[in-house]
């Protein structure tokens, strides 16, 4: 084993390498929920796997029922094995006008805070973050001619769709995915300063409604006034979904919710993230949601509901007198504690119904749905990870819970019983989901020397 | 002067000549909302003056701010006047694909109820209801040498471009459009059998509103919850547009509204024009609207409000988990009796600005607005007209409402305190504004002869 400011060294050294790496990923389409690129999605597959086979990880390519999963394993005998997990795959890049230079060139600029960034669409979510462990890994593996410890890698290529296919496929392959503690690297800091071990995760129930009324679109000159408006009725489901003191009125939606201790709310406060300091970046000052609580509070401990897309009726330039059909719109439900995905599936359909007349039809997809996740605290690794992110950040790693949710990192304790650290270097401004995605250089060299140091951890920890 | 009878024999006699000059005047592409057909527009209007030069009118071509007016007089002292409007410019064809044969090369075909019809763009809209007007005109004249009352016939090319530039030239011009009384014929029959005239027109009132929150796109599992969702905001002020009982709830919106006298509403409770046969062609039985009123009523006599469109966020397949920046909607008011455009256009905005929260913004755009226009019931030309009709037709003429607008007859009334007398043979399934419009063979003839009686009897009154 070499030692550790020799592996830390290799890092600093081939940084240039490793963005060519990361280029070269970030270069291929890979929208895993939009069909046209599905030849780019097993693209990528294809890059990573050819690359840690360069790496001597045994290294498969393996068919789920949506897009493959890439899986490498070099195992160390008589050291911890970890699981890491992370995705190939990118959100799509409309609006592209809004994008500044092309989603899939990416390119290093200068942000307006001084930091050098990698900018382009996955250049965060996940492709610039599972590259930190696989060079963390390339590091190691480049100076000592092995891995502190044992380590299989698993990056899947549907996670903005919902992770399709891979809850099955790992029950079926369990057998492949044995480890001590699962790894994932799809996460934010605290700030651009101070890392932060995710220990808590909303789930997510995500449904799309579809109201039509009349059988064809309709002169609102003749109809008006005379003829139900689908466009209404979905904005009276959409505005009865909260009350007036942001309260989520689907009957028994907080049933499983929990208050958290007078002691986690105190420490929360202690923070001082005001509404002004959570919101002021993104050009807001009032919190919506429920009324009185703190903004982290509300992201990390409560559940909350969002629209997340509307459409219906004549939306180009100008004026159009048309009564639509049809109008849709996309409802997503953050889930904390025990919320039951299943059971809101069945109150949040009954409640659309009850507000649809009795001549119009409503149509409501569920798309996924996966509970809430929380890692016991005195989890050994959990206090390895912290250590090796202090020594790198020269700050103490916060615990924090996370507003979004990974399910898979439910489907890792149920299927596997194996608890997961979410350790990521993303930061609030990486604009993951919209144009302009970036990935500030010192997350992604910072990211791969602290992976560095935690593997190297979890090996010593594993020899003492 | 010819006896009646000699002349409605001259139409039925020269029913294909009819056919052939609209033919000519259909083949003409002048499609005034797109720049391309400038010329075909210009070639109509010289189609035009030539015929009614030929009739002997004296002809004028007059620009406007957009494309030219047809201005054709032939008065005759001592007779009533008429004042003739029309428009030669036509609906664009797209899509173009669904038209079953090309939209500007007329024909006769045979419809599913076995009538003969004229099919091509303007078939109906409205150059074939302008030529009933001219053919009736020219039936008087090649049997009498001379028009029984005085008529100057006024045929705009920008109808479907909003009636760009006419009200100034009328404003400018209204020393040539001296008359008793306008005749419009550009609505249709209350069915095929039985003829209607149009005395009173809804109003318009178009409005777009944008509503933004955050600056750029946010992710809904770090910001939701805590995040303001314009789409949240949109849907509560379009939800607050109409109570439970589907009056709208803009302060003042009513005023202005009347009630119909009880003797218009049993005439309307006798057509039986339940909510079943009124919305059953559409797919839908429960009226919309205000609760307990007739569609007639509400189509009719009452104001309305339609979302027309709405759009934001996510809104192509699948799922992301975003909350939007901004969200809009198209939101049109269909005005009655004494309701005023200026008002509701401050009144709206007031309800929506208060709706939306402190730190968020909205734009509202006025695209248009209109009064709604009706006539005296008692207006002598009214009578004769509805006589004129039931000789032709066999049926009594049912004096209709109209749904939708038609913004010069608000502007005759203004300009030249004249009021106007819709006389319309088009049908509900002429598809005017889509692809195969078609002008029932009947309505083209049967239209022709009733003119051909109303200006009889016009010129007759005036004698007497």
């Amino acid at each position: 084993m070499a030692a550790l400011d020799a592996i830390l060294n290799d890092i600093d050294r081939d940084l240039d390498g490793a963005l060519e790496r990361l280029f070269a990923f970030l270069r291929i389409e890979s929208i895993s929920t939009d069909p046209a690129y599905a030849g780019a999605c097993r693209e990528a597959a294809g890059w990573l796997a050819r690359d840690l086979t360069a790496l001597g990880f045994e290294t498969g390519i393996h068919e789920t029922s949506l897009y493959p999963v890439v899986l490498a394993h070099r195992p160390k005998p008589g050291t911890p094995h970890v699981l890491f997990y992370g995705h190939y795959d990118v959100q799509p890049v409309d609006p592209l006008d809004l994008w500044e230079t092309k989603p899939f060139e990416p390119r290093i600029a200068e942000g307006p805070d001084g930091q050098k960034r990698i900018v382009g669409r996955g250049a965060s979510d996940d492709k610039g973050q599972v590259m930190t462990f696989v060079e963390a890994c390339r590091a190691h593996i480049a100076m000592s001619g092995e891995l502190p410890c044992g380590v299989t890698i698993l990056v899947e290529g549907a996670e903005e769709n919902g992770s399709q296919g891979l809850p099955e496929w790992v029950a079926e392959n369990k057998d492949k995915l044995g480890c001590d503690v699962v790894l994932v690297c799809d996460t934010s800091m605290w700030d651009a300063r101070t890392p932060a071990i995710t220990t808590s995760l909303r789930g997510l129930c995500y449904f799309e409604v579809k109201v039509t009324c009349a059988d064809r679109d309709l002169h609102s000159g003749f109809f008006g006034g005379a003829a139900r408006n689908p466009i209404h009725v979905l904005s009276k489901i959409v505005a009865d979904l909260h009350d007036a003191d942001g309260r989520v009125t689907i009957p028994g939606f907080y049933d499983g919710v929990h208050e958290r201790p007078p002691e986690v709310l105190e420490q929360w406060r202690g923070l001082g993230l005001t509404p002004e300091k959570f919101l002021g970046p993104i050009g807001l000052k009032e919190p919506a949601g429920e009324r009185g609580r703190m903004p982290i509070e509300l992201i990390q401990s409560r559940p909350a509901c969002d629209v997340n897309g509307i459409i219906g009726g004549y939306t180009g330039e100008g004026t159009k007198t048309v009564i639509a059909s049809t109008a849709s719109a996309k409802v997503s439900f953050r889930l904390v504690d025990d919320q039951d995905p299943q059971a809101l599936a069945r109150s949040f359909e009954a409640f659309v119904r009850a507000r649809v007349p009795a001549d119009c039809s409503v149509e409501v997809i569920t798309y996924k749905g996966s509970r809430a996740v929380s890692l016991p605290f005195d989890m050994p690794e959990l206090a390895l990870a912290k250590r090796a992110l202090a020594e790198e950040w020269g700050a103490e790693a916060v615990t924090v819970g996370a507003g979004g949710s990974i399910p898979i990192v439910g489907d890792f304790k149920r299927i596997l019983d194996r608890n997961t650290l979410l350790i990521g270097f993303g930061l609030d401004d990486d604009r993951i989901h919209s144009p302009n995605e970036k990935y500030d250089l010192r997350s992604f060299h910072k990211g791969t020397r602290s992976w560095a140091r935690i593997l190297a951890a979890f090996g010593e920890a594993g020899r003492g």
